[in-house]
């Protein structure tokens, strides 16, 4: 077995697993491909890529989006309505309802969620550049949009209780069945939000 | 859309869907990885890595595995029975038959399979090097391993036809049905390799 794949192989493939996604098979796949369909220019743009990629990414200082510049796309963009925010936890947050193409206020991203168990506080998000925010700049909306799992549920609990009292209108993401799906495929847990989530139609 | 991603993301993720069995999803998420995850120190031994086994892996002089010397891991060893030699299609079906453990014989890469649809003839696979391989060692038995698709059964054929007359014992890998398939879930053609060949028991 050890003696199956030449030693750069093997190398290359140790690194590819710890990839999110990439399995054992996986990477031997990518690896035949980079020694069969890559040549040695295509390698270096790439590695080039990933060197870019991390030098020159940083944080957008008004909402910690990820940029390459001092503000992100979005925070740059004039067109957008600054008086919505919508807090996520991560940049990918943003990336996914960027998607979506409808939304067409500001972010926020916290950098995380309140964990107690793994010792995560609001000292550890950006909830403090939140606060200075708020007090800066009119804001007529707050979308809270974390996950919906218990850290996020704690993090939009919190959230609410400490941005309410400051006379903000606070609002958070619908809960209720995916578009598509079958209710008899669904978790208890989605179908008891979607039915409290119910609207007259 | 087109201002979701900050550029260099985005070069990054066009540069990752080229990959074998990474899709955009996929791929935003290890860009993401790479962003949060990896050091740039990290990053560079990555790219060291590719171009090392780019650099470093040729095809052995004897069998056309790949190798990162003039013998391949296989040919190199003195326990293998250098009298058996298993014909496959590409480097990478060595590494499935070795994985098994249960080959003490060795190998000769064909380097592809005939299809006279695209153009592939006997002329661009390595049959000549096998040829002049069988002259000049003692083989006691072929193993045609090709795949068991049109193209690996042309070859096997082909194979079987020009290695006969010379009076080596030719065999080819057992068809039938996967250890652990459902008989109702298997195509009609495995199905009907499969009674071809049963066995006594």
């Amino acid at each position: 077995m050890a003696s199956t794949f030449p030693l750069s192989f093997q190398v290359l493939i140790d690194k590819l697993v710890k990839f999110p996604g990439i399995g054992r098979r996986s990477a031997e796949r990518i690896v035949h491909f980079i020694l069969n369909k890559l040549s040695l220019e295509e390698i270096k743009s790439l590695s080039e890529a990933m060197v870019k990629l991390k030098e020159s990414i940083r944080f957008c200082s008004v909402c910690h989006n990820i940029s390459e510049d001092e503000l992100c796309n979005v925070c740059k963009d004039t067109q957008r309505d600054k008086g919505i925010v919508c807090i996520v936890e991560e940049p990918k947050d943003v990336i996914a309802i960027e998607k979506t193409g409808i939304f067409r206020g500001v972010y926020h991203v916290l950098m995380g969620s309140l964990s107690p168990l793994d010792g995560r506080g609001p000292e550890d998000l950006s909830i403090n550049e939140l606060i200075s925010r708020l007090n800066k700049n009119s804001i007529s909306e707050i979308i809270i949009a974390t996950d919906s799992d218990t850290e996020g549920e704690t993090t939009a609990l919190y959230l609410a209780q400490l941005l309410k009292p400051k006379g903000i209108k606070v609002t958070r993401i619908g809960m209720g069945i995916p578009l598509g799906s079958n209710i008899d495929y669904l978790d208890n847990g989605t179908i008891i939000k979607a039915l409290e989530a119910r609207r007259a139609i």
